[in-house]
């Protein structure tokens, strides 16, 4: 918290999820913060919450915020981030809002004042949304991306950041049509490949679906997620989401080519090139602490009662193993499971060694 | 094991993870295994593991089995299989391979008497192969289809039934049409649409990336399977995971139309109706047990050191209460983690009140 955070206060408009957490956050940090909302009762719930205390109607005499944080829908950000601009006229301010082209877009299609605007994007929160939900260490440890453009005027942009490192998150600075690009690649084209897999069971017979085990759970697992928010989202980001499909649909051409045909000269590569183009893409994505090294996987089977895998988990402790990752896996009819735990390569020997002379049984061992 | 069963021995031909550790279940049930493989050391270090002694050279005067398990590489199988068919004419085949209807077809093609002849396919394995991974245990609780014809004598096919329930598997019965249908649902078409979507991370930047997030891990989790193997279970499942392709690039089609024109009548209805169907198919997909119901999902934030998961654990199980899942999320360059617990939706409350009272930090929670 620095001096300057302390002569002004963080005005909050959409008492939301996002708002709400962010609101409790900045408050345990000492910040003084004001609440606004198109719903009286979202503010009341959470001033209740601790999030901060209500924006007064008489704003221009008691309230002189120095930063405000724009947390509403997608599809009424651009709007709410203007009226917030010309009602504080000495105001920075930002939104969460998980698109940033479109809305520095119609902002400046609306002739706003975008030297006192930076949009940012925390890379958190969670499929279920309100108040209720909100928590004030939602956002420890994930990116939250500050998403510049020409137009700002950055001496001032370190308040956003300041508020950024209150709340526990790590600022990582990029342009609004890198942010973009990098939210369809990595999050918005992902939702739409898992909602499309997710689709086609609407067509599958039950005893297909009864077959079906992790792999096919992870590729549709975030297939559940709001329609209505997803609508927003998309069609702000409509170009960049668009172009990566685009390179979806050849693969997808490609590979019907090769298995109508699959005798064909040709189409047995098709399917290896496609197959190592999908190897070499998921090893880019970094692992836990940002690191891109493999693990040992043990697959350690564990039976359905409430303390055995607690106890699994303590005497991996006790023989001083650090857990890098854990999976848990479960068959339809099964009385067990399987615990998949992910150690550094060095410590898989010994691990087995000890876990089998203590009675576990490993289901399976290796390295990715 | 059956009365039966000790009047003959089982032999397995290909001695590999499935063939390796079929033979250490069943030799722990007490049934006499031969195991056969083309290489010689296979063979040593199968029977090594205990899962059986090797077959004579001169097999026709010391080995009679009743039933043959072929457990040998998809493009090989059908023509193993007819081999053990010609040389042990009373015996009864199994194949393990992934794909079926393609086996049986090329056994009719061969002249071979399907009749002795019933596929079947245990819903197992893991991505890392070879006899060192075989463990006895790895069919417990998994589903085994039995892919039935019309040219099997069915008479013989129990012996084949109650090979999968001494290992611990569950029987499924279903047509080879269905079977290969049913899997070119819920493993082949999702393992193409991961490595697909994983594929476009070979174009990403760093930057983005680096944005990764647990909803793209799960996605392209499977993207890192073997393309060799691969291009073999495609080929031989081609045309029932063409058709299913098919849909899906319907589906891409109208998603890229409706990015490409945003704002054109009934693109935003385009997308939503997609989203829909993702919901629709995501929910069909059986939960732990087989049940279909709901888990409220706690997220609770841990550091990152050996023991404070497993204490975790411990305490939810000093409550009383039953984990149904657990979930594991880090997010990059941070020193806490996050585990995602899922508890019957009338447990969460007091679970979320008892924890927070033990000094646990609640990140979220809600029903899914």
């Amino acid at each position: 918290m620095t001096d300057r955070r302390l002569q002004s206060s963080v005005r909050i408009v959409g008492a939301g999820l996002l708002g709400t957490s962010i609101g409790l956050a900045l408050t345990e940090k000492g910040v003084d913060v004001t609440l606004d909302d198109l719903s009286p009762t979202a503010v009341k719930l959470a001033v209740d919450y601790g999030a901060g205390r209500a924006a007064s109607a008489n704003r221009g005499e008691h309230d002189q915020p120095g930063l405000i944080v724009v947390c509403v829908p997608p599809d009424v950000t651009a709007v709410t981030v203007a009226g917030e601009l010309t009602a504080h006229p000495d105001a920075l301010v930002t939104d969460v809002a998980s698109v940033k082209q479109s809305v520095l877009r119609e902002l400046i299609a609306m002739g706003a004042d975008v030297s006192r605007y930076l949009g940012t994007h925390p890379m958190a929160g969670r499929e279920r949304g309100g108040p209720i939900s909100a928590r004030s260490d939602m956002f420890v440890g994930r990116p939250w991306v500050l998403a510049g453009h020409d137009g700002i005027t950055y001496s001032r942009a370190g308040a956003i950041e300041d508020l950024i490192l209150d709340v526990g998150a790590v600022p990582i600075e990029m342009s609004v049509a890198d942010h973009d690009a990098s939210v369809a690649m990595v999050s918005h084209v992902p939702q739409l490949v898992a909602t499309m897999m997710a689709a086609r069971l609407t067509g599958a017979t039950n005893g297909a679906v009864g077959l079906a085990g992790q792999g096919l759970r992870d590729v549709t697992r975030i297939a559940s997620s709001d329609p209505g928010l997803w609508v927003q989202i998309l069609a702000a980001n409509a170009a960049p989401v668009a172009e990566i499909l685009r390179g979806l649909r050849d693969d997808v051409d490609s590979a019907i080519e090769a298995l109508e045909h699959p005798d064909a000269p040709g189409a047995r590569r098709t399917i290896a090139d496609l197959m190592g183009a999908g190897n070499a893409g998921v090893a880019r994505i970094p692992g836990k602490h940002g690191q891109d090294r493999r693990y040992a996987t043990l697959v350690v089977m564990i039976d359905d009662t409430p303390g055995q895998l607690a106890r699994l988990l303590t005497e991996i402790g006790e023989l001083g193993v650090n857990m890098e990752d854990l999976r848990l896996e479960h068959s339809p009819g099964a009385p067990v499971g399987f615990a998949e735990v992910s150690v550094v390569p060095e410590a898989e020997q010994r691990l087995v060694t000890e876990l089998e002379a203590r009675g576990w049984k490993i289901a399976a061992a290796g390295t990715d």
